[in-house]
């Protein structure tokens, strides 16, 4: 194993190396591009990456579902932080293109639906193809077998090119967030404002008792971020749930919650408990617990439990 | 205090002495009549007796409030045994009365809603007068004042009189549960068949949420016995409850359960864990609890959290 | 019937008296006192009265079990009214008796409890023995029986005796609300602030379905006000629950909350929606409804569930 | 518009066709495969079809994300059934091909992981590249680009080629939902196996209140069969959730399920109340509903509350 490697995934000059390299350790790491996510991952399961960063879910196209179902099966790994990124497209274009010599543009297919709007009033009649990736569309503009393509504006040095227009998105506050996973450890110590992810399974013979399952949750006051669905693999019907819980595992009300769980589930797994991204540092640990939930109070109430058992309350 | 000296609500020959006599320990004791039932509690309260049997519910008139409010305030105490006797009246007269000659007769006021479809039928022009208690009405009997006294058939000899009539009760099945209370001390061990009871009190800021107190119980799988809602002084619309629950505070849910409810709600009393009665021996541990809420389960789902924690899930 | 006729739980000189004669009808009908709860509500039920003034619930001694038992079974009745009457207590004595003349004291065994403390501070040797009601105790000093009774102030002219302390009463706030009740008839209009109240069976199969039956309410976003357990008869451990719910029948949360009740419930009893008193008249239809649950917006989504039936949503 | 023109995600040969094909009315249409799942819809949009049938969920990769946000946006467009297809690949070589030849292959790329495990044991040495569509990869085998194909067996016709092995899945029980969508119009009536689709947002001030949204199917025994999380373009962390619900919407419990719905979220799409797939005419409305939740209860109910009102209860 290489505990200097991290995988992404690849190549070089996508939005997933952007968001690796806002990770301060990024800088003495040795980043290796993977040409999939399950690729990325299972470098880390094999011990010859230390981890690896891979999106896994996008404000415009939802869950990455190949990260999701790579967490949720094989050999066990974890989340140790996530990076939230704006994604804003630019232009990517030969030096010395004009926007009205656009007459072929690419990229990947989720940039498609993000940038349709702008495609329609900027270059109504381009024809627009899909290529393997936002970076491997910028390698076909510069080869020349196509005009432009869409791309993070940080690509262009990599592959000779020039961002012809910059800021490109359809929707406001497009971003994605992605994970950095690692082999199982002990996750990091509580900032304030940390989630917790875990996949969870239902019983086969308790359909329709997902309300059960949010309980657990919702009775300790710890609130949900994500509900996912995933399928089992087992035939339509048969789903798991990707749930990411505010707070951390540490937590006495999220750790009695994911026991609740255990106890329910036939099958629970643990994603890990990491720093929310995008909440400033003064803001951590500042936030309202609903009444009762807080691990003073968990402490206090198994004190007093205690001294009723001995007859002392 | 006197380790020998059990309370109960008097006087001699009530229905809450031959309760009494049904535990095995009262052979052994001195049992001692009071004139109410916060008597015969203080009594145990400033050390006088090491416990006291008194009704705390009723199957046709409901709870016994003064039991209740007692229990729920002053000095605490706890319930270690609960008694339940079939309630059925005596027709007790002096030797020699035939029911034609009956003309008057009496009882405690509780007693006549049970017996007044019988009177109707067998004693339509007897007029009823209410005595302090159904012992006193015999005795009341005694002394000539009545011509009859609705009464356990046991306190017949007490007072010379005989049973007329026997098994008179309106209601089927009327019955009526009292429970043995000593100061607090730790529970006897789990039976496999056990009762949980605690008063719990609502915040002031929160109306209408019994609903989430009931919650904890619910998401633990703890199935509640009853729940009595009782004035807590401070005005109409302020109650605390009284509940029973199944199971005993050292199972796991149970103790559970009552965390979460010290955690939401500013009082919480524990009045004790001590055998249902009414369930057979050979019954007690045979009761199938929802799946995910034996104690075997919250152990593993705590070793597999701590697991979580370290790492090692 | 009489239609001028109402009856309430008397004698002459009772609270229960008191609070009739605060409503403003009162004045124009003929008011007659009867021995208890059941005949005062009996006259109702053969016609021989329009309706009765019971006391329902006390703030310090909680409901009032005959009223509540009554409404909940025999020929049906409906509440039309209730009325909230501050307990306090007067020491009525014969004219010229001084504090340090009283040696003997009476009253209703409810008050005893409310003056307890009173008595121990200020009339520490006196001996206290119960009366039938308070009003009866005045007339037992009247006849010279006691020296002092507690009573409600305004009994002191019925009876020819002073008020020798006024304002009497261990718990503040002291309070006690009484229902006017007559038979079923369309209930009044909505005021804006009002109360329903019904009585609930549970399924014998169901134990420990308290939960399901409040959830009807809580998912509508209807508050309880008042949850009293009362026996079935059927034997310890089987309840039905007296629910005041805020609101009225023809508010659509109130209805639907019924029917789902009504469905789930193999018995349910509609007791009535009144006024809620205590309440002032600008105050009335100002109180916050949860988001979702006002009348508008029951009717805006039956047009919408009526449009997307018929293929126009 | 064309009412006897269907369109459907194509290209021909597909397994959309094929599913399109088990639906009796499809031998009197006219079948136009479009290039996306966004044209086949926008064809019924615009009026040039009278239905489109498109992929909505496989049971190994999950929902198909293009399907459900264009039913939760734009135009509303509605349900009016479901094809279930199991999924099985043949391998589709030119006329005298062998395995031993077989050193490419090809596929869609959703093929590709339900095909992985086979690849690995029989042609461990063959190189994957994807496809448009596993039609289009026979079309490239015909044209001798590849030495197989992964698609359906009856796409080998369309293309000249043969089915060298059959029934290749790795997960068993594959198999792929589809809907055919129209124009909003009344849905078809209930057939007593029907399922109903809506989308629904949450209020944005108000999040972890999923479990509120399920509460409104829950408590009206309205079991939910799919839960899918969508993002709603305003940025990580907000969500519409896409919903299958057992019933039809002229059930008493799924219209007040939805009414509650409509009432307590900004928005809600209905989104049609169709024929379950999958479920034998015998079996259609042998369903056993929970107690209290059938159409004849909720009329009686709604009888017994207008009686109420009345005051005739």
């Amino acid at each position: 194993m290489s505990a200097t490697r991290y995988t992404y995934l690849g190549p070089e000059g996508t939005f997933t190396e952007a968001a690796l390299r806002t990770l301060p350790e990024a800088a003495t790491r040795e980043l290796v591009p993977m040409v999939s996510v399950p690729a990325a991952l299972d470098a880390v399961r094999n011990g010859e990456a230390a981890a690896a960063l891979v999106p896994i879910e996008n404000s415009v196209e939802g869950g990455v579902t190949a990260t999701v179902d790579e967490l949720a099966s094989g050999e066990p790994l974890m989340i140790y932080r996530e990076v939230l990124l704006p994604i804003s497209f630019a232009l990517l274009v030969r030096p010395g293109t004009k926007l009205s010599d656009v007459k072929t543009v690419t990229g990947h297919p989720v940039a498609q639906p993000q940038v349709r709007n702008w495609l329609r009033s900027h270059l109504p009649d381009a024809v627009w193809e899909s290529a393997a990736s936002n970076a491997d569309g910028a390698r076909l503009v510069q080869e020349g077998r196509f005009d432009a393509a869409f791309a993070g504006e940080f690509a262009a040095a990599t592959y000779g090119l020039e961002a012809l227009v910059t800021e490109i998105h359809d929707a406001q506050n497009a971003e994605t967030r992605f994970v950095l996973v690692g082999r199982p450890a002990r996750p990091a110590a509580p900032t304030g404002a940390d989630k917790t992810s875990v996949v969870i399974w239902q019983r086969d013979d308790h359909p329709g008792a997902l309300l059960e399952l949010l309980q657990e949750f919702a009775v300790r006051g710890v609130n949900l971020m994500l509900l996912q669905s995933r399928p089992t693999g087992a035939g339509i019907g048969n789903y798991c749930f990707a749930i990411d819980a505010e707070g951390h595992i540490s937590d006495r009300r999220v750790g009695e919650a994911l026991m609740g769980l255990k106890r329910i589930c036939p099958k629970v797994r643990f994603l890990g408990s990491y720093p929310q991204a995008g909440v400033a540092a003064p803001r951590r640990g500042r936030r309202t617990l609903r009444p009762g939930t807080s691990d003073a109070e968990f402490v206090d109430a198994a004190e007093w439990l205690a001294r009723c058992q001995d007859g002392r309350a």
